[in-house]
């Protein structure tokens, strides 16, 4: 290493001091040159000079001369033309920008995801918890590029308020049934490549890739503290390939469900506007496969059946997760206009907003008034299950329906927990099977409830606004209905399935031994943390 | 669960291997049926191709058709009112985005909240503390839905940048003093129903909301480790539709104080660009009321008077917690144009970037030259006081003059901490009321001292830039001293008064017993730590 | 303090009472006035009919007159006149807005580092880890406000992208050599002022100060556990105002890397689209030197050379850091068109996306190739060095060489970490080194590799598009491996040579004592876990 630093000064002192010296030696520097002959531009302290036809002319990358400018400016029907384009141009730079945005934001819900969980989960399990929240990032992205994404959107395109033109992965597979198609796939868009090498398309990719992200995290919460982490690694690949794609093209990539109204009179067919159940319940009711499968942790359930709560290590970082997720939501939400420029956003935020402190609130309170006092941990996941019941509804109810929708989901949170955990005696150790799987549905359902009519005309091909039962629109909310049975049926059984057959190559639970232990070690290398003294935990 | 499950494989198997099998027995895939007659679109991998005339012809949702947009440009008188609707509508699109996403950043300095004031707080409080801090959210949005955002903005309307008509909640209530209207408080937009179905008006809402927030959870931090949940719960209520509305309506929303330039001369009545008083001196003197009518913690003072140092338990959270606040000022202040299109927001992005390092610094060297060494917990709250101080002239000052509010506010900060501690003996655990209230005077304070006469025409609707005392406008530094007495005057009793009032129906303080043993598993129901062995705290 | 709450409580009393009686003696209240002559306006809950022609005229504070609007209309010349202007400003104002939001997504990637250095260090030097990724921020945020900018930019001016005029500031510093302009470092820009006092630049200013932050906190991460902390203050400084300034303006400033294309025919000159080598290798190499400098950690090495690890303290803290950076850097690449409007961004965003899986799970996979299991700890550090590695060349290629580059990257990782650890024995407890400094090299590289063709035309000022060697363009690479030699030979021996003179005023290292008890107290005043039970650390 020596005799490679004694060459690296030399080289440096070259530079650092030759260099000077060597331009001493020649002419003066050539630094104002270059700015003789135009007259000296002025700073703009407050931006209201900037921005005006100079910027039309011209791409992004070089200013146009004053010539330009004036030639344009002289030929006003080209200038209309070109400052129409220019126009268009922006309008999709504001979709583009907004889908971007609201995806990033998206995909920062992980990282509440994974504070949530692992906080809400045993402090020898923390890296472990932590370790499949990072992971599913990883194997589900690459799933979904594989061919998730085909699947689930290769049956259209580039979304138009992106600037995509909605045929060019034209590829829906769909089958014939009572004289009417039933989308099912898509079949194009594998890798990115070839027609999808497109920013529209990609711009959508991404957005389309951190809702499954989303769905794929949720089961993670539900089977932490007990799953081997390389079932967990081969389970994100399904999930993200085939499972949550499959659902997701029916409502959203023109699949059957979507032409419900189009093809049966039933409303605009299911809709689900930022995911209540493409990404939430299919996310939670996964979540309820995998872990009834699993089987409850050692010592949750008692000889006698009666059940012990085992509590999260470390609620600071449970409750920064929950509101991580709140935040993230609103890119959630707000972002499935995949347009800045639909103004419906401001309605969308506030909705979302609104239902999240409704659902917090009554979980509160409902607490309080069964079990006299309150209790931090449900009035958290009320916040999110409020977030959850939105999802579906939010671009189509007003703010008092969305305060109501919000309201009732804080109580059908605590009451499902209750169910899951004494009743169907699944061990859910961070309640996402009733956060996410039971909400997601109840959200479908408000969707086809409290719709108001001021939203959403001809969306799925049906003309006309979206209305729910309290609005009229009967047809609508049967749409609802089997969009949410389809999804339990088809993710449950999915999962089952797939939990059934995956456990003859890769079993899916660590033994008692190292479940006794703590995963962190045996599953994913490292203790959480090894500096500070822990209680032993007894179970 | 056994039957349920066997029902649901059955209808999957049809779900599965019925469907293809029927749709084999029929005709050929319909996949590529309509993909015919239009020449093939190409995909555009960088997107200069995209975005152009024709994604001016109709509305987000449906493509145009080649005719309709030959149609449009065949007619250039109907093509140029097209174009400029579409201009108008882009121009309300960014800044409907950039209200919102500034507004999502706003919301996510409640994660900065929480953990900087749970980290400065003892382990044995920590769920008490993130507690109020997520739940602050959820009383304090639905108190401002129910009749906040009605007092504070109900005399306005939608801000004209959004699209919003300022004359559709026309309706501030005002009182004839000295032969001038001064405006106390709107009267419209309750519950956000009838006119305020509006999404001009629910974008400002959600502005506005996230801003009342941030005032609300401040005083969570002083009155932390000691406060009642239930008598929090309640206060979350008084802050958000009374206290906070009536004070912001004063300034923001057309009341009294931002009358005075108008009415009186006083350059253009009080300003406050971001809320260096509105939000910050507002939570911060609310703080100084509730911390002192609730008296230090137990162990807090000795018998003679001296102070004891209690430290905070998670100092890494504490620290991440004031970066993350770092973070979302950016939303604060820029989002305070409510204009994507002002581009003052470059400039009030740096000076905004500029005070807080500025603060920093001077709070670190300051301790180390009284001191002898860096105190990081002082040098993080310095950061904060350079963003409480920047906030209110943000817009209005050269980047210089950024820096040197921001290196002023840090040895206030310092100064001020020892005085609240030692002298006013008021027991502040994470010193809220030194970064917010006397930060928040002394940014408001500055604005008349510092603005540059750059930026503000007409505001208030006073013609004429902005401009303090360094640049000649004595009376917009008096407006500015007129807004600091009122806010401390009326903030102050109020919540003196309030809490007065409601110490008797809700007690504020918990038991000596409960405070000893932590407020953890008494008034939040969850225990921050099971699993980390903490050691016995002292006091 | 009693008295003075007396007259307080007066004064409020006649506030709250007084007003509202005298409102009452006088005439009726004034609230419905104005709403008078015009028709009513209407509520827009959808937003469709917001945003029109009307729009147009007139700045953001004040909505047009119907009279305006109609003369407007009118004159059909004026009014494409006008509405070219706007549409020149809305550009602008996407642009701004872009830069900015991805911007504080950048400084948010601040929060990351914090969190991912804390955690992968031990828990008695956790606030002094903390405090030097705070204060970084602080230091280096004034000095490149004193000179960094002038240095890197100064030879330019504002951004074309955001209405800059690329002259304002033209001053950069060159020497003659072999017939040709070498662009050393700008000589306007300090302090932001003058010229300087623009609302284009001051964007500018944030976005750069945001990434050499990124750079400058990458060796607090190396040297942590024992670099005392008025060093690290002083270094923060010669960071921002020296070193990172002068070769990011030979890259990105106008200086003479970026020239190599046009004066040499090397493809565009070294291109680095978001810092792979400007920020990441700076960083990394500064790292290296640092590091190296300041030797292991007392027991990091044995007597007979071999190496022990020492585990890092906090892991969930840990991969929250690792999943804020990769939240972050999505404002890192795709900001770096400095332009909402160039579309090329949805591809920036999901080749990035792509990257960061792929090195997660290749450095995954090759631990569990190699050692038997999976090693959370490297499969997050992977996910870092997908992320550096696709930093430069993001915008230049398609997703399948996105994820060939981040697959790769991992691998480089897994075998640099062994390397730097056990060969060159140089202590750096969190891999900043090979994360950043390797992979940042291998990221330039990549670009000179797999550059398709398909962005980058006229990119300094060389027509064409930017090809690498697979796609025919051997000059290009041949520019990428200056820019390599030319980082890693100018930032290494900067800094040993700054290290070296340094260390005689302000001594590097901490005594062995402090280290052994932790720096937290001695050098930045306060325990970070004072509640809290820690396990003896041995070393």
């Amino acid at each position: 290493m020596k005799r490679f630093l004694a060459m690296a000064l030399v080289l440096a002192t070259v530079m650092f001091l030759g260099a000077p010296l060597l331009a001493l030696a020649q002419e003066a520097p050539a630094a104002t040159e270059e700015a003789a002959p135009a007259p000296p531009p002025v700073p703009d302290p407050t931006g209201t000079a900037i921005g005006a036809i100079a910027d039309i002319v011209g791409g992004s990358a070089n200013a146009p001369t004053k010539e330009e400018v004036e030639k344009m400016a002289a030929d006003k029907d080209a200038m209309l033309t070109k400052v129409a384009d220019v126009v268009g141009h922006n309008k999709i730079g504001i979709n583009m920008t907004w889908t971007l945005v609201c995806g990033f934001l998206v995909m920062f819900m992980q990282v509440g995801f994974a504070l949530c969980e692992t906080g809400f989960t045993r402090a020898k399990n923390a890296s472990h918890t932590m370790g499949m929240n990072i992971m599913v990032y990883g194997t589900g992205l690459l799933g979904f590029w594989i061919c998730g994404y085909a699947l689930q959107m290769g049956g259209g395109g580039g979304s138009p308020t992106l600037g995509g033109t909605m045929g060019i992965l034209n590829s829906e597979f769909s089958i014939n049934l009572f004289g009417k198609d039933f989308g099912l796939w898509g079949l194009k868009g594998f890798f990115l490549t070839g027609d999808s090498y497109d920013v529209s398309i990609a711009a959508l990719f991404l957005f389309q890739m951190v809702f499954m992200d989303t769905a794929a995290t949720i089961p993670t919460g539900a089977m932490a503290e007990r799953w081997s982490f390389k079932s967990f690694l081969v389970y994100g690949f399904f999930m993200s390939m085939i499972a949550y794609p499959l659902y997701a093209n029916w409502v959203w990539g023109g699949g059957w469900l979507s032409q419900l109204g189009a093809n049966f009179g039933l409303g605009h067919g299911t809709l689900d506007f930022a995911g209540s159940s493409v990404v939430h319940m299919t996310g939670g009711v996964a979540a309820l496969a995998g872990a009834w499968m699993l089987g409850p942790r050692i010592g949750k359930y008692n000889a006698d059946g009666t059940a012990n709560a085992i509590p999260g290590h470390h609620i600071p970082m449970a409750i920064t997760g929950v509101l991580i997720l709140a935040f993230g939501w609103f890119g959630f939400n707000t972002g499935s206009t995949l347009a800045g420029t639909d103004l419906r956003i401001g309605m969308i935020a506030t909705n979302t907003m609104l239902a999240s402190a409704a659902g917090a609130v009554s979980a509160l309170l409902y607490m309080m008034f069964i079990y006299g006092k309150p209790d931090l941990s449900m009035a958290a996941n009320g916040m999110l299950s409020g977030l959850v019941a939105i999802t579906a509804p939010c671009a189509y109810v007003t703010p008092t329906s969305a305060v109501i929708i919000g309201l009732i989901s804080g109580v059908i949170l605590c009451i499902s927990v209750f169910f899951v955990d004494q009743t169907l005696k699944v061990d859910d150790p961070v309640g996402a099977i009733s956060v996410h799987g039971v909400n997601g549905a109840w959200g479908l359902l408000a969707l086809g409830i409290f719709a108001d009519g001021a939203y959403g005309d001809g969306v799925n091909g049906v003309t006309g606004t979206v209305k729910g039962l309290l609005y009229g629109d009967g047809g609508q909310f049967m749409a609802q209905c089997i969009g949410v049975l389809t999804n339990f049926v088809f993710i449950f059984c999915a999962f089952v399935i797939y939990f059934k057959i995956m456990n003859i190559f890769v079993p899916m639970r660590v033994s008692a031994e190292i479940e006794h232990e703590g995963l962190d070690l045996h599953e994913v290398g490292v203790i959480a943390y090894p500096d500070f003294n822990l209680n032993k935990t007894h179970r």
